[in-house]
């Protein structure tokens, strides 16, 4: 017997600066009987990331913005309740843009199932097996190419994609270098997660910093953050270097027809016949299935560690999601929505 | 019967902002007899190049830096007058690094020998068939790699490199939007060759003007500039555009490192799955009979126009190659040293 009320949270104002909860309203709704076609998905995790921000905007980022009065865009894993739909059943697990609701009536369309036969917690879906882990392998090696022995700088190295990206470049014989934001931080990836080098950017010149763990230069530098990081990797890059554009999570916050990060190094991208480019996970569905078929045996093979944040029931995302930006999230940030089946 | 002696600019010092002439001293030396596999050139065109301010910085660009002391550094085309090379014979006429100098004794190392049947004015080896028609060639062929219908910008629009690039973009079918610094040379790329639209950024608002001359955004940027305009181009990308990074005369007469440029769209890169990409022209040796080749036959054909301004002297090349910044010269800026043979 499913619940007959939806609990979500609606979008009612676009923030300035971070997100806040009053720019959101907690709704219960009605749950309506399902047409034909649809199905009903009890929301289990919910993935908190920081592009929740872009989606918030009232100009298309890479998706098209939420509009005021609609649910809150967001992904995460749910399990089939109910269905009209041939092609999912009650129990089946799937993942997708649920959004920041309790419950969805769908036609899923986007929603992808996960396999019955799991090896994996259902976290890991979230935190691997989804954006996440696509972003960090397609961002690395379909726009970065590594090459063993390169340099391979990651910004938000200890974040839910750096870390991987880390992690991959040791996979594929890169000397890896992770920028990150505090020494809990820094020692995981190098003690646990086998960087080769760590930088606090909090209590040391980044600059200098790159400087002494970066003797060859940069090859790669795969960029989260934006801003003062981003243009200190620019000094340091090499011949042909390659700058993952992934996030730019430094300014995400701000009011980009103001905002004025300082970039006077990229005039090193013409000397050394360098690139920054940006790119999307969503972009590579068709090599989708062997990535998730490498992620796979990566993790257990116990060479692709991760580690999860769960934040307790729905009610407390919008709080929770700015986490992502001050830094006090440790691993991938899920908010718990219900119960695992 | 040769000279005897040689004039030449040396470097002194390191020039803050523009250079000066007081940077250089204008030296009469002797010049010495040929030891075997040297040649001595007299040189007739000297290129006068925007990137002459990086060859005179403390640190390597894209070539090693000119030292103090040394003559300096530039492309130029020369006839050969005595030869102990048994691959360049007198009255060769060459092309490469001659220098600022009236002759030069040299091996022949990173030096090219022209056709003896030469079809076009010696300059045009300067102002098409040289660094500046491969910069634009190589830069918007294969970096950009343009497809029919795809809109084109291209600043510094009526420069050496620029008013090239945007013709080429016409051959290949591009809709082409030039911005120049003037009225004149507005109507120069628009009227006689051929580019959609030409913006004046001088007198009227960058952002409004690239909002109203590419309705359909803008597909490849050709950046020969930096600076606020490159910022403005990335407010309108498309989806996978290429911005190609050919240089950024904005900022050469700027200290890198107090310098701050702002590129608050850059995260449009991430966005829209797009790329800033530096490259030199040097890189593609092996592809540059084929764009000779090209390059000829469109200039045969009427296809591809350029325009040369001559400075008398060398003596007068310090204070002309500013031209270059300032926005004075029209056309492929070209010092003439001696006469043709």
């Amino acid at each position: 017997m499913a619940a007959k009320v939806n609990r979500a949270w609606r979008l009612v104002s676009r923030p300035e600066g971070l997100l806040k909860e009053s720019d959101f309203k907690w709704v219960s709704e009605p749950i309506p009987c399902l047409s034909g076609g649809e199905i009903l998905i009890r929301h289990i995790y919910l993935s908190l990331d920081p592009a929740s921000r872009h989606f918030v905007r009232e100009h298309e980022t890479f998706v098209p913005p939420v509009e005021l009065g609609q649910v809150m865009l967001g992904i995460g894993v749910g399990v089939v309740e109910q269905s009209r739909n041939d092609a999912l059943r009650c129990g089946d697990v799937v993942q997708g843009f649920i959004g920041w609701q309790e419950y969805a009536v769908t036609k899923g369309g986007g929603l992808t199932r996960l396999p019955g036969d799991r090896p994996f917690p259902l976290t890991a879906y979230l935190a691997v097996f989804s954006h996440i882990g696509l972003a960090a392998y397609f961002g690395l090696l379909e726009v970065a190419r590594p090459k063993a022995g390169e340099t391979l700088v990651v910004s938000a190295g200890a974040g839910a994609v750096g870390s991987l990206v880390g992690q991959i470049g040791k996979i594929k014989g890169c000397r890896v270098v992770g920028i990150a934001g505090s020494e809990e931080k820094c020692r995981w990836i190098k003690k646990d997660l086998g960087f080769d080098a760590a930088v606090n950017y909090k209590n040391q010149p980044i600059v200098e910093a790159l400087r002494s763990t970066c003797p060859d230069g940069i090859d790669i530098y795969f960029d989260n953050v934006g801003g003062q990081i981003l243009d200190a990797a620019l000094r340091f890059i090499n011949m042909k270097a390659r700058i993952v554009q992934c996030g730019m999570i430094s300014q995400y916050n701000s009011d980009w027809n103001t905002l004025e990060p300082a970039f006077p190094h990229l005039i090193n991208l013409h000397f050394n016949r360098a690139r920054i480019e940006g790119f999307i996970w969503l972009d590579y569905e068709d090599k989708t299935p062997e990535a998730l078929k490498d992620l796979g045996r990566w993790v257990a093979e116990g060479k692709l560690e991760y580690r999860t944040q769960l934040i307790e029931g729905l009610e407390n995302a919008p709080g929770a999601v700015n986490r992502n930006f001050d830094g006090s999230n440790k691993g991938k940030l899920i908010c718990k929505v219900s119960e695992e089946p």
